[in-house]
């Protein structure tokens, strides 16, 4: 039984995290939270005490780090009594969040890949070139390290592991569809930190097809789902995390991520790599002032997490099976609905962020309870889902299905 | 009879002045150029060489000089023994050019007006907040001062004065209209300094209409002429220099200024305005880095020199003026067309930096001449036009007219 959470980092997903946490404070125990702002630490510490969310009486720990010192992270693990580090920090930290965590032998969770500054759409299966080098030394030190437990990646792994091996006999191809059909209401914004959702898109489109990895430019490949609730929409084929971690794990020869997105974004995204704005490389600017184009765009945009007051609409993001079941052809699609003006008002976050920010809580609950605490480094889809989709229905993400037999709700 | 020439800044303009001041050194005596970066001076001083300009033999000196340092232009224009110096550095240097003119005792020549690094589309007129206050400094120490003496400013505000003084009997408004149907084959680019550029159109636009100051946003005024051989064009009410002087010293009512501008020009202006990266204000990285968004716009655009080899197609820049002329309602247009090609041929750069670089050359020569050396500060138009426009339709400018009569060269 582990106990003790320390979330690292304080964007909207942090929010989310620090919310359910104390909602859960029962099973989790203290709950801290670090970031290089303590600023932004502290309202949310605020907001959690604002909307009463603790189960038990409490409060939250704040505490300024920069989480790429190890050491510094370490001596926040060991002063709180941490056994669960949530990492939903920039996603430049998870390496040295990760190390810390297996030298203290408590356990890590986050909810996207490890990046490098100076790096973009990394070779394929990228978890090889990071996290996985981790895995003897979790093994070593019976550290328990969830990768991409968020919702894309995250959920839809455990969708993905549901439909290969309870739903389907065979499966030919998972298709991770991650519609936004919400409107912020802003002239132009991203809805989680900029610099990272762009660099997402400005190199090239890695995907698993034909059991081959297959590289694509951003917009060159596009569908159209009639979904439910959200209904028609258009998705282009992207490069996500998801894709490097099942198309290792799970033996499905087409693994493809697609991401909804409007004429209005595509406009500026296009105007703003072909510019060269959405650089992760220096530029010198005729003063000689040394800056990297995409930090600027960043700071021009609206923060994400000031984007939730008047977010409406819902998200629809699910995973996407066919294949064979009974010798005849099925589709399954297994998925999430979620709707920003409720997440708002119970967690102060808007939607995207809420489905970022509830599953890494559920999993630190079953790593409290020993039921996913496995001791090694794991991806979602390694794991059982069924507990894991049980509590996140149970904690406001629900889980429904769509197939031959027609929309109703997952529950194991 | 002044001589000796100094050229302040090394861009594609300067680039032209050199070239012209070159192929005119019998009058005009040393060239030297100074600029932020000796080795943009050195580019300059050799492509003169490579299209053996100069009529007389003669090289060009090259100096390092941040301009913004009165003492250091000073010890230049001495160390040179410069009569005459040609401004066509960034505008934010024009005031410390000109105080060093002043201390000196020689002419100051310029083709825009001076602009302060945080400040924008300021107050009208605009020349009353900077180079008019030096009007009387430039009277007491008998120093020549021609400001806007580019095409536009510059020989715009000549064909002004030839439409308001010989053209008609009263004129009811002045319409500058500045098209470039040349094309450069690159995604996006300015043609001038991207910093100065936008920095036009990102606030308000000031016109002088029925006699009072009006202000409107951009892009919220168009209109379109069928104009000599670019055929039909879009042009957008643009702040722009010239309305500035010509509204103080043309009793006309009506002054305006067009820009001509593509849909695709336009999108990528708008986005990059809205998104806030076309700021002169300072933002702050989430790295705590200070820096002011244009600047780093301008560090990915290309350089504007840089378009020069690939430019095809023409220029038509023009003053269309609008009145009574012996009782009966009177248009006539005196304008001038450039080809990107030709001027690249003649001098290495694109049309733009060529339209703008002749004219401060013939004034140069008309200020060595003794024919323009006033004494005073000036704006282009309280000048006697005809020598100009004589020496521009030998200095590879000519210039035309349109009007009830048809359209002809225009030679005085």
């Amino acid at each position: 039984m582990k106990k003790n959470i320390l979330i690292i980092g304080a964007g909207g997903v942090a929010q989310v995290v620090a919310h359910k946490c104390a909602q859960h404070n029962d099973i989790l125990g203290s709950i801290s939270i670090a970031s290089r702002s303590i600023e932004k630490c502290q309202a949310i510490a605020q907001s959690v005490i604002d909307k009463k969310a603790f189960k038990v009486a409490a409060e939250i720990a704040c505490y300024q780090l920069d989480a790429l010192n190890i050491d510094a992270t370490k001596k926040i693990i060991q002063d709180t009594q941490s056994q669960i580090v949530i990492n939903v920090g920039s996603s430049f930290l998870n390496m040295s969040v990760l190390q810390a965590c297996i030298e203290t032998g408590v356990a890590y969770l986050d909810t996207a890949i490890h990046e490098e500054p100076h790096k973009i759409c990394e070779t394929p299966p990228w978890y090889n070139n990071y996290e996985w080098k981790r895995r003897e030394a979790c093994r070593q030190n019976h550290v328990t390290a969830i990768l991409g437990v968020g919702f894309d990646p995250g959920v839809v792994n455990a969708y993905a592991a549901v439909a290969v091996n309870d739903c389907l006999d065979q499966t030919d191809s998972l298709d991770i569809i991650d519609i936004n059909a919400g409107s912020h209401g802003r002239y132009f914004a991203t809805n989680f930190d900029p610099e990272i959702n762009f660099r997402e898109f400005t190199g090239q489109v890695w995907s698993w097809q034909n059991s081959q990895w297959t590289s694509n430019q951003m917009f060159e490949v596009k569908r159209t789902d009639d979904l439910p609730v959200v209904g028609l929409q258009t998705s282009y084929m992207t490069g996500h995390d998801e894709i490097h971690s099942l198309s290792q794990n799970l033996n499905v020869p087409n693994i493809r991520f697609w991401m909804g997105f409007g004429d209005h974004y595509i406009n500026v995204f296009t105007i703003l790599k072909n510019l060269g704005l959405l650089s992760e490389q220096p530029v010198t600017t005729a003063e000689g002032l040394e800056v990297v184009p995409l930090k600027v765009v960043k700071a021009v945009l609206p923060d994400p997490s000031s984007l939730a007051p008047d977010y409406c609409g819902k998200t629809c993001i699910g995973t996407l099976a066919k294949g064979r079941k009974d010798g005849k052809e099925q589709d399954v699609f297994i998925y999430n609905v979620a709707d920003h003006k409720e997440a708002y008002q119970e967690v102060g976050s808007q939607g995207i962020s809420y489905t970022a920010g509830v599953p890494p809580v559920a999993a630190a609950i079953l790593v409290a309870q020993g039921i996913w605490d496995v001791e090694k480094m794991v991806n979602v889809e390694e794991l059982d889902p069924k507990p894991f989709l049980n509590l996140l229905n149970r904690m406001g993400l629900p889980n429904r299905i769509r197939d031959e037999n027609g929309d109703r709700a997952l529950v194991f």
